[in-house]
C-alpha cells in the first residue's frame, strides 16, 4: 500500500552507513561513550545555539519524556485535540508525567491559535489548587493536518508562553518537513521564536528507531528540563546500554544534509501528490499541503478508479470520508504518478 | 459570602449524631468494624439491588478511585469537557489510573448527549493501538451547569455503554439533588438506568468528610471494579484505620431520609433564587436551575445593587460575566429573600 | 479483644469537643477556613519553631506524600526493613512518588543506624545513573518494635543525612508516645536533632481520621517540601472540602496538652503490662517496652491461662509465637491487671 | 578497559546481517509487520512450546513491563537483594507498575532459595490488606554473582509460586550463558522448570538494542500477561514504529545458533580468566565463575601488577576490594591470557 505513512519505509543508506561505522571495538554503556559525546555539539553546530541532547528510542517517549519534564505534578499540557500525544500516545504524557492532564484546544488545519491560548489560560487562575496548572504548551510541526505554523505564529505562542512562565514544546516527528517548508535555518525554526524544548523527529525522516529530545540551553527552562530528562530517563526504560547505535543515527540526519535532503524530497512529492489529485474533478483538498501528508476527500469515482488499478487507500477512523496520503524520504516519483495516473482512471498497473 | 458552594456549609445534625453515636468502645480498624459492614445493606436496601461500598474521605477520591477501576492501563474515560473530574480535580483520575486519559467531548448545559459518545467512539477503533480506548463513560448528576440529565438520557448513553462494553460511572456529587428534582427512587436514578459505578457524594449535602464509591452488583463490571476498589484503596490512601467514622456518616445520610431532605431543601432555595432573580429585568439565567445550582449573568445595576448592600458574588473564572450562586442543606429562606431583595434594589440589611 | 491496636480506639473527649466547636457556619473550603489557618502557628508554637502543616486523612497518606516530596523521581528512600511504610502501606509510598524505590536495611530492635546508613549510602555513588540514588531516610519514633531513638542517635542519622544533603524524615505515628518516654519537648525530639520532615500522627493517640505532615522551615528542604506538597496534595486527593473539621482534630491535640496526655497514658498502662508479663516465669519480652507497644513471646501455659479466661491474642503473621500488645489513651488499669491476673492464672473475668 | 562489561561491545556480525536484510520495501508499523510476525513461530520453536514475544529496546524495559504485567496494583514482587531489579533500575519496576514493591530477600552467591522464598511468602498472609501481597517471584538467570541456579533450584521456586499462585519471572539478561553452563535446551533451562515469563536478554549477547519478554503459553497466567504486554507496551513507551529492525535482531539470535554461540564463548573466556587467576597467589575468587562474570578480589601486588602493565580496573562500589571482570560474545583470547600474564606479574603489552 503506497502513502500509508512515513514510518513504513525502510532505513536511509546515510543511517545505515552511520551504524556500521560505529560498530567497532568497545564503548562505554549507558551514553558515556564518545559517539553520544558529540550529540550536543553536532546538535548545537546544527541549531546555532547551546543544547542538551537526549536520545530516545521512539517518538512517543520524546514527547512524554519532554512533557514530564515540563509539567511536574500537578501541571497540565495544553495542547490541539488532534495532537499526536492527544490521538496517538496511548496516554503516556500522562503516564509518564504522574498524572499530567492534557488541556485540548480546537483550532483550523491542525493549529493552536496565541488568541485560543490565551483565552483558556486566561480562565484558569495560577493559583487555582484544583485545576491543573497549566505549565507547557505543546505545538506539533508540521501539524497533524499536513500544515506549518508560521514563525510569526510560534512566536506569538512563545511570547503567551513567556509572560505566563510556561514551557513551549514542539513536537517535530516532521520538524524537518515543516522546516523545509518554510525554507528557514533549525535555529529560525525553533529556539529563536521561543521553543524550550523539542522532540526531534528522526525516524519518520529515515532513521531506525531514535528521535531526541533537544533542550534549547538559552531558554530559562533549560536546566530544570535537563536535570529531569538526564535524571529519570533510566527509570523511564530509555537509557540504552550501546547507546552509540541511536546517537549515530541522529548525528548521520543532522551532519551532512541527510534530514534537510530527506524532508525535501517528500515535501516534493507530497505537493505533487497534492496538486495532482486537485487536479482531478471532485477530489477535495481538506487543508493545504504543507509538508509530506495528504489530506483529500475522494470521490466515488474516484476511489473506484484507484481500487480498479490495485491501489488500496484507507479512510481515517475519525471521518471515513476523509483519506491521508503520506510521502517519505524514498517516495518515488513514478508511483506518485502512476497512483495519480490511476486516481484520474487512466489505466496502470499498481 | 452567601451563596459561595455546599462544600462550605457546616455538618447536619443527622450527621453529627450518627458520628457521636459510634463513638463506644473498640472496633476493628480498616473497615473491618461492625458500623463498616452495615453499609452495604443499608446502601442495598436505599438502592433496591446489592451493592458493593467503599468509603472515601473525598469527592475527588471517589471518583478518581472509581475512574482507575473503570480504566485500568490503557484505558480511556470519555466526560465532558466541563465534567469536574476534568476542570477541578488536578489530574487525579489520570494520577490514580496510571495515566488513563480524559477525552472530552462538549455538550449543551453540561450534558453529554449518547449520539455525541457515539460519534467519538465510531471515530476509536478498540483495536487502535496507539489510542488509548476508552473503557468507561463518565457523566455528572446532577450536572456542572446546574442541570439534569433525564433518564432517557441516561439510559440512552447507558445502551451506547452496552454496545461498547463499556462502564457507565456517574458522578454523584449532587446526585440527591438530581434525584429530588426527578421525583424518582435512588435505583430509577442510577443502575435502572444503566449506571454502572456511583460516586455518591455526601460532603455537599451535609456530611463531614465521607463520599462513597457505589458499585451495583447486577452490573457486568461489578466484579472486575470492585476487586480494584477493594485491593488498590489501600494504596491509595483511602483505607481509614478507625472507619466506623466515615461509615457512620454514610449511613446517616440514606437511612431516615436525611440526603433526599437535605438535597429537597436546597433545590427548593435555589429554584426561589432563580425565579426571584429571573424577574429582575436584565437578568439571564444562562443554565435552567434544576438543582442547587444558579448559574446567571447579572445586569451592571443589580450587581451594583449588591455590592450595596454588601453582598459578595464572585465572576468565574471560565467567564467574569457569569455568577454562580450554590444553596445548601442549611440555606436560609430570609437569606435568599434579603439577596433577591437587595439585587432588585430594595434596600436589606446584608 | 484486648490490646489489639491503637487505632481500634474510639476518640477522645477533646477531640470530639474540638469537631463540634466548630460546626457553626459556613467557612472556605479545601483549607482556606480559619480554623485550618491557625495551623502553621499552634504546630509553630508546639513545635518552638515555624513550620508547614499539611492535614491528611490518613497515617498512610501522610507518610506517602512526605516520601513523595522527599524522592522526586529517580529518587529512593532508606528506611528499616520493618518499617511500616515497608509493610504495611500496600507500596503506597511507591505510588505517590512515581517509582520512589525503598531501600532497606536490617537493624536491632526497629531501629536504623548512623553506621548503617552511612555503610549504604557509601556502596551507592550519588552519580551512579542505574541507582536510584537515595535522597531521604525514613526512621520511625517510636519504633515498630515499640522502642525509641535516643536523641543522639537521631542526631548521629541527621548528621550522616546532611553530609550527604539528604532529607531527614520521621515517620511520628506514636511520635508523642517516644517524646514521652524521652521526657524532651517538641523541639528536643524532631527538628533540634535533624529532622526535616515529620508525619505527625493523631488518629492512633485519639484522634477520628486526622494526621500531619509538618516541615519544619529552619530545614534547608523546607521550601521545596512544602511547594510540593501544596501543590500536589489535591492530586493525591487529600484535600478536603471541609477542611476545618481535620484542622480542629489536629489542634486538639497539640493545644492543651491532649497529645501529651494520651500518650502518658498509654506508655504507663504498657509498662505496667511489660513489667507484669516480665515477672511471669517462661515469659520472653522479644523487645524492651517503650512506648505503647509490649512485644513478648508467651509460653503455652500462659496462653492457656488466657484463652481460659477469654482473652484473645494474635500471633503475629511473621512469627507465631510473637505476641503484640498495644495500649492507647483509653485503656483502662483494671484491664491490664485483669490481663496480668488472667495470664498468671489467677481466675478473673475476661 | 578490558573486561568492564557485556553491554559495552559492538554487534555481532549475524546481528547486523539480519538488520541489513530487513532493509528492504515499506512494512507495517508497529509491529504489524511480517519480521515481527515471524517472533512468536521462531521463539515458539526455539524454545519448543508456544510462546507470546514482545520485543522491547532495554534490558530495563523488558523487566519493567514484564514485572509489571505481573503485579498489578497492590501487587508486589519478591527478588535477591542483589537482584539488578532492585540495585539498577532506578526503580522502573516500581514505575512501570504503578507503585509496585520490591520485597528483598538475602541469598548466597546471588541466588533465592525456595525456602527462603516460602518463609517470607509464610510471613505475608495473602488477605492482609496493608501488605502488598506478593504476586510474583523474579529470579536472574544467570546471577548477578555470575552463578547459575540449578534446574532443580528453579524448580523447587516454581513450586513454591504454583501453590501460592504466583508468577515466575526470570531476568533472562544472561539467560543464554547460564543455558550454555547447563548444557539444557532453551525448553530445559525455562518453561519446563516452571518460568512462566522471561526477559530474555540479547543486547549483552550481541545483538544492538534488542531484548524481549518472553511469555510461555502453557502459563496458567499467560494470557493476562499477554493482555497486559498487548495493550500497555505503548503507553510505556516500547511500541516501535519500525519495529522490524528489533525484530530482525531477536530472529538473528535465535535462529541459526548465535545466541548459543555467542553465549559459549564469553563463558569460556571468563573460565579462562577465572581460573587463570585463582592459580594467582592471594587472588580469591567470591563466587564461583558459572558464566561470563568473575568476581575477584586481588592482593595489591597484582593491582600493582595490572597496572603497571596499564590494564584498568575498577572497585565495585558496594566493596572497592572487589573486582568485576565480565568477558563477552568477542572477548579475544589473546586479551585473557595479556591480562592474566600481566596480573601475574609477567611483562606484557596492555
Amino acid at each position: 500500500m503506497l502513502f500509508r505513512s512515513d514510518n513504513v519505509t525502510a532505513v536511509c543508506p546515510q543511517v545505515i552507513a552511520a551504524i556500521l561505522s560505529v560498530n567497532e571495538g568497545d564503548a562505554a554503556p549507558y551514553g558515556a561513550d564518545e559517539v553520544t559525546g558529540r550529540l550536543d555539539a553536532a546538535f548545537g553546530a546544527y541549531f546555532g545555539t547551546e543544547v542538551f541532547v537526549h536520545p530516545v528510542a521512539t517518538g512517543i517517549a520524546a514527547n512524554a519524556l519532554a512533557l514530564a519534564a515540563a509539567m511536574p505534578p500537578p501541571g497540565a499540557a495544553i495542547c490541539h485535540e488532534n495532537a499526536h500525544i492527544n490521538t496517538s500516545e496511548s496516554g503516556a504524557p500522562e503516564f509518564f508525567s504522574g498524572g499530567g492532564k492534557l488541556i485540548v484546544l480546537a483550532g483550523e488545519h491542525g493549529k493552536l491559535s496565541a488568541e485560543a491560548i490565551a483565552r483558556r489560560l486566561a480562565s484558569l487562575p495560577p493559583d487555582r489548587l484544583q485545576s491543573a496548572p497549566p505549565t507547557v504548551v505543546s505545538i506539533t510541526q508540521g501539524t497533524e493536518a499536513g500544515t506549518v505554523y508560521r514563525l510569526d505564529e510560534i512566536a506569538a505562542i512563545a511570547e503567551v508562553c513567556r509572560r505566563r512562565g510556561l514551557v513551549l514544546h514542539m513536537d517535530g516527528a516532521r520538524f524537518e518537513n515543516a522546516r523545509a517548508r518554510l525554507g528557514v535555518s533549525p535555529a529560525e525554526a525553533s529556539w529563536r521564536v521561543g521553543v524550550d524544548i523539542l522532540s526531534y523527529g528522526a525516524t519518520k525522516n529515515g532513521a531506525m528507531c531514535a528521535d531526541a529530545v533537544v533542550i534549547f540551553r538559552a531558554s530559562p527552562h533549560a536546566e530544570a528540563l535537563n536535570r529531569f530528562m538526564g535524571q529519570r530517563r533510566l527509570r523511564a526504560g530509555q537509557v540504552f546500554s550501546k547507546m552509540r547505535y541511536l546517537s549515530a543515527q541522529l548525528l548521520a540526519m543532522v551532519e551532512g544534509g541527510t534530514a534537510a535532503h530527506n524532508a525535501a524530497h517528500a515535501n516534493a512529492m507530497a505537493e505533487r501528490l497534492s496538486s495532482g489529485l486537485a487536479a482531478i474533478p471532485g477530489v477535495r483538498l481538506v487543508h493545504p499541503t504543507e509538508i509530506n501528508e495528504v489530506f483529500v476527500v475522494l470521490p466515488d469515482t474516484v476511489r473506484a478508479n484507484l481500487a480498479a488499478a490495485g491501489f488500496a487507500v484507507r479512510p481515517r477512523p475519525e471521518d471515513p470520508s476523509l483519506i491521508r496520503l503520506v510521502t517519505a524520504w524514498n517516495t518515488r516519483k513514478e508511483d506518485v504518478e502512476r497512483f495519480l495516473a490511476a486516481a484520474a482512471g487512466i489505466r496502470v498497473a499498481a
